[in-house]
Order: C-alpha cells, then structure tokens, then sequence
C-alpha cells in the first residue's frame, strides 16, 4: 500500500443538530456571516430556522440565494462580490449540493485571487478559506464532507470538478429532520447520487481502509432505507437512515474520489443542466457493467450489501447481481433506465465523451475508458447502440 | 438518535509517510518544533529520521525525552517551561502513548495557565493550542487520533483523564515501518491495547455508525494479525494491519470513550505504575464477562469479527464465545490471565475501585458499575475471589 491520506470535517449529526449552527460559527471565530442557499430550501423554513439561531448567538448575518441548480461560474462571481461588499468573514450553506458547493466556491475566491475556472483540477488552492459551516437539507451531494466543489462553467458548457483539502467545511451539521421537506422526487434523485457516491468511492482505485466500511455501509443503509424514505416525508427512521448514508458515501468518496458515472454525468449537467442524481441513476448501471471486470470481489461485496442471495453462485454471477439490485431499486423509484427522455442529441455523445475522459473523477475508475469506450457507453444509455 | 460529534485529524498512513512530517508541519505554520520522544524511540533512529526530515524543510527544534511511561504531571511541567524557553511554536510526539500523551499535554500547558491537574475532565480547555503533529510508533494507543491525554498525577498516584477536542492533533502521520523495532513483549502488550480499544469503543453507550464499523474491522485485524506480528518484527504486512486496527480503533474511542477496563487499569497505571497494555489484556475478560448481558447482540458480532463459527448457538452462547477468543488471543502471546504476579495488594483495590468509577471511561460502560461491583472484579482478576 502506497501512502494515503484521510480528512474529515467536524461532523454534529442528530436531531436538532442544526441548533448548534450559531456556536459552532463563534468557536470559528466568525462574527458576520455569508448564508448561502437557494430558493427551494428557503420556502422549507430551514434558512429561517438558522437565522434565528445565529441571532440568538450575535452572530450578523447576509442572506444570499442568487444561484440554480448545476450553480454557474458567474453566480460564483456574484456572490464573491457581495461577500465581500457585505463585510462576512464566514461562509454557511444551507441546502442541497447546489447551494453548498457554490458556497464553497465562494468562500474559495473570497482569499484566493483570479476566477473559479483557474481552480480547475487537483489541489490548485493556495490561501486559507474563511471559515465554513455546512448544512445539508438532502441525502445528498456528500458536500457537507468532501473536498469537492463542482461549478458549471457558462461558456464552455462543462463542469468543473475543483477538488482541494482546502474546500473541506469546518464543519458538517447533519440534522436529519431537514430531509422531511424534501418531495418524493428530489428525495429519489438525491439517494441514487448517494448510491453512485457509495459504489463509486467503493470500487475506486484510490478506495483505503479508511473508506470501504463507510462505502459498504452506506449501500446498505441505501438499499434498506431508500424506497421507504421516497414512500414517505414522515418517516424519521428512514431519514435517519439516509442522512447517514449520505454523510458515509460523502466521507468514502471525499478521500477516495469516484469513477466514471460522475466523470460522464457531469458532462451532462454541464451541456445540458440535467439533475446530477437522476442522471447518475440512469447512468448507474451502464457504467457498473463496463467496470464489473475490474473488481469482481467487490461488486460480490455490494451484491450482498444489498441483501442478495450469493450462495452457490460463481464469482461473477455473485458480482452481477449487484447490477440487478441497483436497476431494480431505481425501477421501484420510478427512474428512467435511459438516457432518451433527457433532450440528449446523439451529435452531442462526441462533445461530452472528449471531455469526460478528462474529468478529475476519471482517474479512479477501475476500468480504463477511452474516449470510444465513454461513447459506447453514452450510446448504451441513450438506447442507440443496436 | 441524540445528537453525537464526530472528529479525526488529518491522517497520513503508509509506508515512508514519516518523509512528509516536515511539510506537514510547515502548511501548519510551524518555525520551531518541540519535538517530544521517549529513550526507547531515540534508540530505535525514528526520531533521527524524522529531524532530518524537519532539517530538510529548514525547520529548527529542540529536542525533549525526559518522560517515563505512564508519564507524569511533574514531567509535563517540565516539558512545557523547556518549550517556552526553547521559543517553539509547534509540537510533535514521536513514540508510543506516553509519549505522545506527554506530547499533547505540553501543547495544552503552553497556551493554556495552570496546571495540568486542573484540566483532568471533559471539555476544560479554554485556548486553541498549538499545531501538533503526532507520529506513533506503537500500535497502539490511538493518542494520535484521539482527544485524549492520560498523566499520572504522581501526589495522588492515579491517572488523569483529560478529554478535549484541542486535544486531537492536526496531523497524524502514520508508518507502520516504524512498528518493526518494536520487541515481541511490547507489541503484543500495545496489541492487547488495541484490543481493548476496538471491544470497548464498540459496545460503549456512546457508539455510532460512525463509529461501530472501525471498532468491529479493527477487532478482525487484531485477530488476523496480532499473532502473525508478535511473531515477527519483519513481517510487513501483519505491521501494516496491526498499525490500520490501531488507527481504527482509536478513532472508534475518540469519538465513542471507553468503558470499565480502562477506567480499572488507569487506577493500575496510577497507583503501581503498571503497563497499560498487559493490565488492560488481563483486566478485559473480566469485565466482558460482567458486562455480557448489556448487548449480547453486539458481543455476538464480536465473536464473528474473531471468526468464531456462530451457528446454531443460542444468542448467549454466541455472545460468550468473544469471550473465549479474548483469552485465547492472550494466552497465545504468553500473557498472564490474573493480576496476581502484578505486585497488587488486596488491600489496595479498595482505594482503586473508589476511584475507578469516578474515571471518565466508566460513564460509556454499558452495565453500570457500583464501587462494590468493581471491587468484585479487582478481586477476580487477582484470583482472591474464593
Ligand atoms: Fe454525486
Ligand atoms: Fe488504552
């Protein structure tokens, strides 16, 4: 074994977490404080729920919600500049991966000079951020935890993965109750990412001891608690459960990267602006065909993660039957198995596959992938390939 | 589920991850360093390698090994007016828990007035200390991950527990090469240790998901790999393991504390200056034993971690069978299963087990403890109990 390297933020997770929010920002010695989230959290209550507890703690605050989903190298920009104009020298987000990751991006730029697109890559930052506080409201991005930032970068129509130990949050509240406000479908989209981030970190190339158990644990946690979290808001058991998926997977793949689903659904969301998890679900189980080769063992680990019956079987029957669990879980949700209803053009397929080969998330696929295999694959998904 | 916290530093692990302590200290802000070791260590030419590294990096030192085991509150105070004097602004442990342990109570002292006394407890620690960074030699004692410092307070002749998250280090920096000159008696003790940490942290009252999954994968490296790694100094896989089950564990009992065997072998370590290690292997059966009906569920999974065959056994009996692997492991590596040959006197266990529910570890204890249940199990593990 090589060396290896493993970071955390300061995890609070529970029930009422989020009321540690204003004491966690002191102790960081935050004084005015940069709320980054989005229009969708802000009607759940929560952004006002957190307001109230910053007041409660003196803390000074600046509201700022001017970013989309798949956020956008300018809105980054906005909000650097009224980080600035406002006098914060903290950054919260509150919200789903959208809202964290563009706060990330911003507290990035808050120290570090230039643009968003010149953090491009592996570990480009060189300034210490401002202080941050993260606050997820879906099972998830994983952002709360991770060392990853993506921002769709306007103008070339791809997304950029900034991947820096500087972009890890202070520290990650995990209040589970956020989770009820979320709708059936956000809340199916979002634990099929936390699925591509548990597979993914699982069968990476840079995955460690340090994260196979979270990996495999967060399947698990998956595959029992997904279907009852999409069935009900009210079903705290199931929102425990996923909350904590999500903090595992995010935890996994922050220290071990992912693979190739991201690097291609990131192509996707950049030309397209499609949501990152249903597009990660379609995508799911195309890419772990391809890989299943690769890793057999494992994929017979996430096989039974999820509950299968191995016994008898070869290796690789054992190992496919990962595929199966994965498809049917996404079919019991009501997620498409292609591409095809998704405005993808086939003419794009060339675009997206030249750059995913290039993405940061590339280099830990357990298959190698050239640009023709990355076609084939988008092709398979699109139901093109006949 | 209550609200829990959740924190490891930064953790760097791998063979030759010793050549990145310069750097490592260097992105801290580090001038000088305090560099803290044991006589053993000095011997063994880690702490040779590691100030070249730091010369390397054009970082200045100064050197301080006066500290025993089991280390002592005069020899911190010691400690930290030769780091005031010396004009140091970092701090670095390189050695087994004592030192490491001494390491970290000179960072508190140096920012922070008084004496060391007065932080014995949870969460005293007021002021922000300064980097450390933590290089263990042993596997283990988990100090280089945990937000513990265990000092001997020499008038009372017992062990204080200090317990706060400045405690936990910046970096810990792992290389299980450093594991291959220690001798057969001192790593089958510090594995015993780990041992304990991975049992103890896994059935603690303040266990988590965060949490279970380490203690249980430790507990399976221990069983693989703790014989293979007393039986050899050069076998580099076994260190490899033991030094991973050592890391796992500790970050399990940072986060979840400890129970009764700690909380009775700090008083050994107090009162008669006894290793940890051999007291905490003598000591676990007896109290797995007594603390057996508290989660028989979970000393089940123990016995599976063991590789014990489970099947068709009542949830009792698979429970016990932990138990039965606990003394195997210890009577394989030639330690002793009583107290007896330890120099204790009946008449001591009185003033020991007053103490001993008053430790901070007993609070996690899964079965409660009266000071006549812990008598009890004194005089057990002595073999006075006819
Ligand atoms: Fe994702
Ligand atoms: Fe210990």
């Amino acid at each position: 074994m090589g060396i290896f390297k493993f970071m955390t933020p300061e995890i609070i997770f529970g029930t009422n977490a989020l009321s540690q929010i204003g004491e966690s920002l002191l102790r960081l010695g935050a004084k005015k404080v940069f709320v980054v989230s989005d229009k969708g959290v802000l009607n759940s209550g929560w952004v006002e729920l957190a307001v109230r507890y910053l007041k409660d703690c003196k803390l000074d605050y600046c509201l700022w919600t001017e970013l989309t989903s798949n956020p956008k190298d300018y809105e980054v920009e906005k909000g650097v500049r009224t980080y600035v104009e406002s006098g914060c020298n903290s950054v919260v987000g509150i919200g789903g991966g959208s809202a964290i990751d563009a706060a990330k991006s911003v507290a990035l730029l808050a120290t570090n000079s230039g643009t968003i697109q010149q953090y491009e890559g592996v570990d480009l930052v060189t300034r210490p951020l401002p202080p941050m506080v993260m606050v997820p409201t879906t099972a998830g991005s994983g952002s709360e935890v991770s060392q990853f930032s993506i921002i769709r970068n306007s103008k070339h129509k791809v997304k950029m993965t900034i991947i820096s130990k500087s972009l890890i949050p202070d520290i990650a509240i995990i209040d589970p109750q956020t989770l009820m406000t979320k709708d059936a479908r956000l809340t199916a989209h979002t634990g099929m990412d936390v699925l591509s981030h548990a597979i993914e970190s699982y069968i990476s190339l840079a995955a460690t001891p340090m994260t196979e158990g979270y990996s495999l644990q967060a399947i698990r946690l998956v595959a029992n608690y997904l279907r009852p979290s999409v069935a009900s808001q009210h079903n705290r058991e199931a929102k425990e459960a996923m909350a904590m998926a999500s903090l595992q997977a995010g935890i996994a793949f922050s220290n071990s990267i992912l693979g190739a689903v991201h690097a291609m659904s990131h192509q996707l969301g950049g030309l397209l602006d499609l949501p990152h998890g249903e597009v990660n679900s379609i995508l799911l189980p195309y890419v772990l065909e391809y890989n299943l080769i690769s890793c057999p063992e494992k994929f017979k680990n996430i096989s039974e993660a999820f509950g299968e019956n191995v016994e008898g079987l070869s290796l690789t029957a054992a190992a496919r039957k990962a595929i199966g669990a994965v498809k049917e879980l996404a079919g019991d949700l009501g997620i498409s198995d292609s591409l095809s209803g998704l405005n993808l053009k086939e003419e794009q397929i060339d675009f997206m596959s030249h750059n995913a080969v290039h993405d940061a998330c590339m280099t830990t696929n357990p298959r190698d992938m050239k640009v023709s295999d990355v076609k084939m694959l988008f092709r398979h998904a699109l139901g093109s390939d006949i």
